[in-house]
């Protein structure tokens, strides 16, 4: 068989409409590719999403490489403010553009293309593995989970996982993703009794005991950062009582905080000290409160050591550019990924995932199956 | 002619819709019965609303006692709430029910019954003056500051003024209003720089400086009273920001505050304070503030004295009750009189007013039209 040409690879994907959660063709496409290249895969459907599993090599293999990426795309948003056909994937000045050209199917296109260049040019001792999956823009209930579960359930396994996804800020090569920090998310609300402002001793207004809890909240250093991660931060993001009458003293009033933690807290450690704080105020003001609490992901990373190593040196080859290891951002489905095996992610530049006119610079795409090919002879050799 | 029945001049006012603005028939009505009993009437008439003047003696009487009060009522609110007709004046267990019963149409039907009788049966040696508004319970732009605007130009004079408001809690009899506190409302916002809650460095959250603002304003004790007024109250009474996204920090929040302010403040001097508080948090955390402050009246004392012991000693012969001097409460057009002449107040309980189902006890009405002829007699003799 032929090379697979990763920007046309992304171009066709771009044209498969797989807004989120719908496959789109975009994972019938891979699997065509994959399957002819010799590798066997499997849909894992589940909860309305499709995902792929393809396995290049025996399932015992004394090593496997496996890559994650996703197919499904954000909305296309304000369709008319976009210069181009959303899912034309038009070539134009040196860029491919369209909705998903940076996040992610040009990472999908370019990993997929340098497995299928390595299993026909230098079969590998060992196996290589593929998951792309159709909900990671969505709820991401079943889609990663979904072939990781799958996974375990077929003795399917990865010794180690790159996820293709955007880390770059500004200049290719420059940032490898070795973790995440965790996410919290809180909705809380102060009760009190409500009454007229001339006569506040008959009421008791539960603003000042926010104002209290916030600005304890907000004062609060969390950590000054740990080994591998920035300071944990904590941003109180609204707060409202909704009450226009300057001469009525509400009954209660709500706020909403989102924590990103490092690896010195945990979901839990942070849970346990909101409610402390509640109970804090609740006391000193005589008021009730309640608290509902969502972690979207607890804090993870791969420590520096031979997975992160093998990407930087393969990328800095690449592209002439030293990256760094770090753990900023959002989340990604390497939180998933994590409790499978090491996990660290390397892909193009960021900069218009999820934008109007979202683009991708076609030698990035070049670039970036160069550097996975280059992960991949390395790993197996 | 004969004597007016106050009992049935509240039940003909009830009948009259005077909803503020609305005249409602209400002075027309005093009108006649006035200039029957030899009252001099002006009709004083200004931005949409009526108010009446009617002196009864000369204008340049060496002595003359004046009476404030309004025939405008609140709206009826939830009109199938009511179990009466709110225009019926129904009389049913010893009580008329209806809008403005209690606020304030009985208080005017008693003051003007006491004029007519007094005039009739003992003409004092000296002016009586009665001073009726439709625009109380409205913007009261147009009201008593009406009146005594052209009381002023026209050389008319009270030298003491009863405000006929209902002011007793509970029992008939049991409070005398010599003086309000004063009230501001203001209305801030803060105003920082949005950004993405995982990274709160380029952002500049409005909501720890509203924390702290707030905790700060509400923390502070504005006084422990003074001689004659209980201690300033202030309550915020809602912060809002309108944010539902946990993962957006917002660029701006808003905050509203009431002040209840006794004779140690003053709305000017607050304000300073409010503004020092604002610039305070504008500097440590860098944001911008905005304010918006409104005064509706300041703090007024008619100190106890001649006016106050005569109105106390009428109070108890008629009601057995020896009443408090007080100065709790919300506003009253006692805060315009003040400028024209010492003024107290008093009328009948309270309780029902602006509510559902409004009513006043039959005999309070007579009792308080015995307080009003007593208090006459005692002046002018």
């Amino acid at each position: 068989m032929t090379a697979i040409d990763p920007v046309d690879l992304t171009a066709k994907l771009v044209r498969c409409a797989s807004v989120t959660p719908e496959e789109g063709g975009a994972l019938v496409l891979l699997q065509g590719l994959l399957e002819e290249a010799g590798f066997a895969c499997t849909r894992i459907d589940r909860g309305g999403v499709s995902n792929l599993f393809a396995r290049w090599g025996d399932k015992g293999a004394t090593k496997s490489f496996g890559f994650n990426g996703h197919t499904d795309v954000v909305p296309v948003g304000d369709a008319v403010a976009w210069s181009v056909d959303p899912f034309g994937a038009e070539i134009r000045d040196g860029k491919l553009w369209g909705r998903g050209s940076t996040d992610m199917k040009s990472g999908v296109a370019a990993f997929v293309a340098a497995a299928i260049d390595l299993v026909r040019d230098a079969p590998p001792e060992g196996a290589v593995i593929i998951t792309v999956t159709g909900d990671e823009e969505g709820d991401a209930v079943d889609g990663t989970t979904a072939i990781l579960d799958w996974m375990e359930d077929a003795g399917e396994r990865m010794d180690v996982c790159l996820v293709g996804e955007p880390t770059c800020p500004e200049t290719m090569g420059e940032m490898i993703k070795i973790g995440r920090r965790g996410s919290l998310s809180a909705w809380f609300t102060i009760t009190g009794t409500q009454g007229h402002a001339a006569y506040p001793h008959r009421a008791n207004n539960p603003i000042p005991a926010m104002a209290r809890l916030v600005d304890r909240l907000s004062s609060r250093e969390l950590d000054q950062g740990t080994e591998h991660f920035d300071p944990s931060t904590l941003a109180v993001v609204s707060i409202d009582t909704g009450n226009p009458a300057s001469n009525v003293i509400p009954a209660q009033t709500s706020g909403i905080v989102n924590i990103r933690f490092n690896d010195s807290h945990s979901g839990a450690s942070l849970s346990a000290w909101l409610h402390e704080e509640l109970a804090r105020v609740a006391e000193e003001f005589g008021v009730e409160t309640e608290i509902k609490i969502k972690i979207s992901g607890e804090s993870f990373i791969t420590p520096p050591g031979a997975l992160s190593e093998l990407v930087a040196r393969s990328v800095e080859a690449e592209t002439g550019v030293k990256p760094v290891l770090s753990t900023t951002g959002g989340t990604s489905d390497a939180r998933f990924v994590k409790s499978h095996c090491p996990v660290v992610e390397f892909g193009l530049v960021g900069q218009t995932m999820h934008q109007v006119d979202e683009h991708v610079v076609v030698d990035h795409i070049e670039q970036l199956k160069g550097v996975y090919s280059r992960i991949l002879r390395d790993y197996f050799s």
